[in-house]
Formats: structure tokens, sequence, C-alpha cells
């Protein structure tokens, strides 16, 4: 795999890095059934919302591979099946859901005229279109993003949204690379992002290898930074935009917006349209994922760190008014309030 | 040891629940040296403002019994030297130096009475009066504070300030054990409290063994539960009060208290007089004391949880405002804004 490459097709399987071994080892897994990849997202293997999109499109064609198709209905049955049966790996980005509709539209449009082997080289196509297509965002993002950023800015942010959570480069993080190319000295304070620690293990390592400077902190540490004033600004990622602006992302999210907005730090989300769910009005309608107790009873599979009987409340998302977002930075343009226009005018470019 | 005590004097030693084994294992630990009571307190394994206040006093009789004693003069040197010593141990919690400057001030008083012999004597009385005192303490606190919570009160707190971090009962935690026994069907929402995980393993493991109704979260969860209207009111302890009523308090109650004022929720924060430092105008006069990175980079000793060589931010607390205290609570009284005058009215009860 080529340097900074996070999931790739080589061989007639889906290649990705296995998230949940890093920083200690660099681990490859190999895919060729959908339901290892479905596995992969669900164990968190491979996270990030456009990087689980691309992942569950190779999903559907490997699970293409392994079925029989005497008919192009049969395919189109099986491409139903697998769009079900992906969509269930995780709830909350919508890149997912995003994908696989994509995935079975494309299906849909081919079935008339080709043969079952051509729709599933049709598919193949397409899921390499839409890691092609994220590839190229993710540049296009940092390059509208990164004119929000001053010089020698001190970035907080949370989670990974860098080449990890993508295809490569990233989304917020995205953004922090492509000022730090423009030499604008950029300073970022890694939130470790506690339950799965994502900043801490993912955050710091990719910086750390492109020779950022990145300091690690604890998430309860984000609003005492603020207070002695040493955050120009946040960048975050997200798992959903809904039409009025509001957003999902990883927990921790809205805390870091409540507290940027008291200290009146500009507080950004950056995101490929395909983030943006216009069929959910506002962050009402956003299905928020709750894990494993597990998860926080224990770090990384590490000893218990609670009593083995505590209740836990382990909400893996939370939402951001919109009220709470400076900007939205996407591939097609900055989007600033109010929002649902905006929103309404990026989607149709 | 009585059930609930977490210091104790017996057989001519410091015994002391060793908290870095909780919850997994309830282990005790036996100090008879001054050296072995700055490495309990500099390890954590006695923490929470009062409790390392009593712990200190012992440390400096058990350090008086390993001195040889001349002369009154000789006592009085060496109580010096174990003051500046035990108050290395750690720079924020001002109950340990207000602890030791009791007893100190108590051995010059005694001086010029009494012999060598009979002064050590009257010093672990007073240490034991200091504890004793706080024993008393934390009831009246709690009697106090419960006034403020009202039935069914979903409580979020952060660290721990329970029976743990005093002699027994607690500062805030106390407030939530009185409103419990008064049957008011408290539910407490604990921080996990990186990075060394007071809240996951001291609170919880208390709450428990109270039966009493307690949710573990991790710290960037605090926020969203405001949001989706889930808590009351917020209880926390304090290591510092400043004249103005700023206070110094575990990492990630800054956070809380923004998030709170946010979100229109009571902020509370319960400690006894002596962790008011009068000498101390406001915050910008207190020392926070910053710990080693490896406390961040692994989780209680465990394997590394990002990279080795990730530069760290870990400072052990924060500092909360005056402005977004709701009220302090103390075992002679709750203090309101104006915060200065309430305190130094406090003082002089």
């Amino acid at each position: 795999m080529k340097h900074g490459e996070t999931i790739a097709w080589r061989d007639n399987a889906l290649v990705l890095i296995d998230q949940t071994r890093l920083p200690g080892k660099l681990v490859y897994k190999r895919c060729t059934t959908a339901r290892q990849v479905w596995q992969a997202i669900r164990t968190l293997q491979v996270r990030g919302a456009p990087a689980i999109g691309a992942a569950a499109a190779f999903g559907m064609v490997l699970g293409l591979r392994g079925g029989r198709h005497p008919s192009r209905a049969a395919v189109l049955r099986q491409v139903d099946a697998l769009h079900a049966y992906l969509s269930g790996a995780r709830p909350t980005a919508v890149n997912l859901f995003w994908a696989l509709d994509r995935m079975r539209r494309r299906a849909q449009a081919s079935a008339d005229r080709h043969s079952p082997a051509a729709i599933r080289e049709i598919l193949l196509r397409e899921a390499q279109a839409i890691a092609e297509e994220d590839r190229r965002n993710c540049r296009a993002m940092a390059a509208q993003g990164q004119a929000l950023v001053p010089q020698r800015a001190r970035i907080l942010t949370v989670c990974n949204t860098g080449a990890l959570a993508t295809i490569d480069y990233g989304t917020a993080l995205g953004v922090v690379y492509r000022a730090a190319e423009l030499r604008k000295r950029i300073t970022v304070y890694a939130c470790e992002t506690r339950p799965l620690l994502q900043g801490a293990r993912l955050t710091c390592w990719e910086l750390l290898r492109r020779k950022i400077d990145v300091t690690l902190i604890c998430d309860n540490m984000a609003a005492y930074l603020m207070q002695q004033k040493k955050i120009d600004c946040v960048f975050i990622g997200a798992d959903r935009i809904a039409a009025n602006g509001d957003t999902a992302n990883k927990i921790g999210s809205y805390s870091l917006a409540v507290a940027a907005r008291f200290h009146k730090i500009p507080f950004y989300v950056a995101a490929p349209r395909s983030t943006i769910d216009p069929a959910v009005p506002s962050r009402a309608g956003i299905v928020i994922e709750e894990r494993a107790a597990e998860e926080v009873r224990r770090v990384c599979g590490g000893p218990l760190i609670a009593p083995p009987d505590v209740p836990v409340y382990n909400p893996a998302f939370d939402t951001v008014p919109a009220a709470l977002i400076s900007a939205i930075v996407t591939e097609a343009g900055v989007a600033r309030p109010p929002y649902r226009t905006a929103i309404r005018k990026l989607l149709r470019r």
C-alpha cells in the first residue's frame, strides 16, 4: 500500500490498516468476504465516516463475489441483502448508508443492460470511484479549510480525522496538513478521545509521522487550555450533518463546542458532502450509537479500571447544534450560517 | 480499621488504604516513617485534599519518632525540616500546608512549657484532632449541602470526594450520602476522571458499596448528558479556595463548570474551611501541579495508549472562577456570591 493509504483494493481483496493495533503495530488486514468487512467496521478496525463508507462499498463487491447469480434479478436481490447487512454494522455515520445507497443505485441502473458478471465489474469500479472521489475531496476540503487557519495557529481536535479516517489525507486533519504544508507553523492539541482513544492512538501517530507539532491531552483538559488562551480554533470531523447544520460527531465534540463558545473560539467542522444527510432535518433525527460498557470499564482491552458491575453509559457520538458551529468545510466550499440555505446550495454544486 | 475509614493511627503507625490498588484490591499500607508518608502522598496511595492534610500531620509525628531530641530547640528544628519535606509532596491542595502549619504552630506554642517527649505526644494528639475534626466537618458539610439537593436529583461529579478523600464520609460525596440517607432517591453520574481514573476506580467503588445508584461515564460525555437534561446539579470537591471564591479542583472541573453554566445547571463546591487559603487573592495565585507524561500515555501502568515519544500536557488540577460557582458548602455554612465577604464571614465563625 502507498504511504498514508488506509484502505485499498489489491489482488481481489480489500486491504486495510487494522486501526485497533495502532500505535503499537502497523498491521494490514486482508478482507475477502463481506462478513470480514462488516466485522472490521463493527470492531473499529476501520473507522472514520468516509473510510467506513468506502470500506462498505468494497464489502458489497466482495459479498457479490461469493454469490451465484443465475440472473440479473439475483444480483439485485443480493445487492439488497448486502445493503441491509452492511448497513447494520454501525448506525451513526451516514457515509456508510450513502455509499451503500450509491452502490445499489448503480446496480439498479445497470441491471437492464448488463450481465450479472458485468454488473459486478461495474460495482467494483463504483467502489473504486467512491474511494478515489474521497481522496480528491479530502484535498479539496483541506484547500478550503486552510484559509480559516491563521499563522502559528494552535488547533484543538478530537478523535482521528486524518488519513486513517478516510482513504488518505483526512478531513479536519487534512486541513491541518495543508496549513502545515503552507508553512503556517501549526501546533495541534489532540484530545485522547475516551473510550477508544482514537486521538491518543491514531491522531498522535499520524501527526508525529508528518512531523507536525502535537501535544496529547486528556479530554477533560481541553477547556482549561482554552481558559489559558492556548487554543486559537477547534477543527473536528463529522459523522452526519443534518439539513439545518446540526452535526453528529465523536463523543466529546459537544463539550468542546460549548467550551469554544464560552471562550469565543471558532469551532469548525470539516466533512465531505457525503456526510450531509438532507433527509434528517435536525440533530433530533440522528441515531446515536451506544457501545458496550466494557469499552469504558477497560482501556483497550486491559485490566478493569472500574468495578466490574458498575453501570456505564457509553454513547459513541454526540450532537453539536448548528448554533455552536462557526463554519462547515466541505470539498465544494465553506458553509456559514444560516446553514439550511448554505447546505442546500452546497449540495446543488 | 473501621468500615469506611481511609486513614487511621494504629499501634504507633499510620495505616491507610492504598488507593492505587482499588477497585481491584482493598490493601492497607502501614507507614512508620515520614518518608513512607511522603511517598504515599506523592504516588496518590492517599489522595484527596483533607486526607493528605491528615496524613501529612501523622507523617510529622512519625518523622519525630525517628529523631533524637536532646533539646526543645532540636524538636522545633526537626518540625521545621519535616514541614519543608512533607510540604514538597504535592503543591496544589492547601490542606497539606494547612495541616503542617497547624502542627508547627502547636509545636512552637508548646515548646517553652514541655519536654521534647511531651511535645511529641502533644503533636500526636494534634494530628488525631485534625483527623477527628475532619470526620466531624464532613458530617456537618453533608448536612449543609443536602439541603441543596432536590428529591430524585441526578448529580454529576468528578474525581473522588468521598470517604477515600477524607477520614471518612467525604466532602461532595458526603452530601450525596446524606441526601441518600434522607431517602431522596439520588442518581450519581461519575466522570471517570482521566488520567488516574479516581472517578471510575474509587467513586464507583464507594457508591456501589453504599448501594447508591451510579453510572460511570467518560469525562467527555458529561456535557452531552446535560444537553439531554439528565443532570440536575454538579457537586465537586476542592483542593484550594482563594479569598475571592475561585477554586482549584481536579482537572476537568472547569470543563464541567463551563458546561453547567451553559445549561443553567447549579454548580456546587463542597470543602472544609481548611481548604480555604485566604492568603491567595484569586486563582492566579494557585500553583497547579503538572504530573508525568506517562500517566497519560499509559492507563494505570498498562500498555502504551499513545506513541511513546508524543509530548503530553498533564495538569492534575484546573481552576474554576468564582463566577461559575453557585455555592460553596463548608462545615460552617453555605457561601453564596459575593464570595469575598461570605468567605471572610465563614472563617470568622
